[in-house]
């Protein structure tokens, strides 16, 4: 990729990769990992072929972990898994995507249940190795037991308590069985 | 434990595993897995012993998945892991213990930083194997990079972007290297 106009360059260390950084007009910073780069007497870069950043998928065997949070009120509605073919197709497709680490396969949210959840927000963390996802839940309920978070339960020295309304019947998301 | 008086008992299974709930005079509800239980004719109950509930370690390899929002913000400042004895340590101390996956030990959190995590509320999520914290922040800043949040970049199709400011010099936090 040739140097765009008007932008600037930096080079560094970032999670112990060898990284680029394009400082914008905007001031916003796009970091990405160097492939190869060639640079002019004196420094001056001119050619780098990068590869847009990537989650951390070796780190945790494949698979990075994934919390929901609800985009409006901020409720953390479930935890989750994705591997790059989830990451990917959420990326690509705007709905959230994971991987059912029990059934094995890539798992869209909503399919079977109708309770898509729209992706306002993707967030990374300082290792890579887990996503934040700001999203709109479809339907209201992100559990598959009818709750709207899947942390429905607070726990003490005393015990564990349903501390959460049920907002939809379970059978009426998955059929009666 | 013999039925205590005044409390009503419900008998069903949650999570495929046998539960047994007290209903106080609350109105709250405490579940604990049974180990024994007695019943006499026509289904009295009047012996039970019990296991309060824990988080189920077995399922990935003997930790949790932990996700730590702030209290009063609602932010989503990390994501971190648990085995039995930071679970057993956080509900003890009442600050946030982890199991740290690098260092392969029990990390309390801020033990070198100071940037200790008191908990207010832990919650579990329906298949027992997530835990969130809110959490009090001590210091401000949950990541070692010095940021509020870990999660201090956003992500989509034309790449990743800091999109927090730093509230610690991460040298203060750490000591110079």
């Amino acid at each position: 990729m040739l140097r765009p106009y008007g932008s600037t360059w930096k080079f560094g260390v970032r999670n112990q990769r060898p990284v680029i950084c394009r400082q914008s007009r905007m001031g916003e910073e796009t970091a990405a990992r160097i492939e190869a780069a060639t640079l002019r007497p004196g420094g001056v870069l001119c050619y780098v072929k990068w590869r847009m950043q990537q989650p951390d998928f070796e780190k945790r065997g494949g698979l990075v972990t994934v919390v929901t949070q609800d985009a409006d009120s901020g409720e953390v509605l479930m935890v989750a898994y994705m591997n790059r073919e989830a990451w990917e197709k959420t990326l690509n497709t705007g709905r959230a995507c994971y991987y059912s680490t029990s059934r094995k396969q890539l798992w869209i949210k909503g399919e079977t249940s109708g309770n898509v959840q729209d992706v306002k927000e993707i967030r990374v963390d300082c290792d890579a190795d887990a996503v934040l996802l700001k999203v709109h839940q479809r339907g209201g309920a992100a559990c598959h037991e009818g709750y709207r978070s899947c942390f429905f339960r607070t726990a003490d020295q005393s015990g564990w308590r349903v501390v959460a309304e049920r907002v939809v019947d379970p059978e009426k998301l998955y059929g009666k069985k």
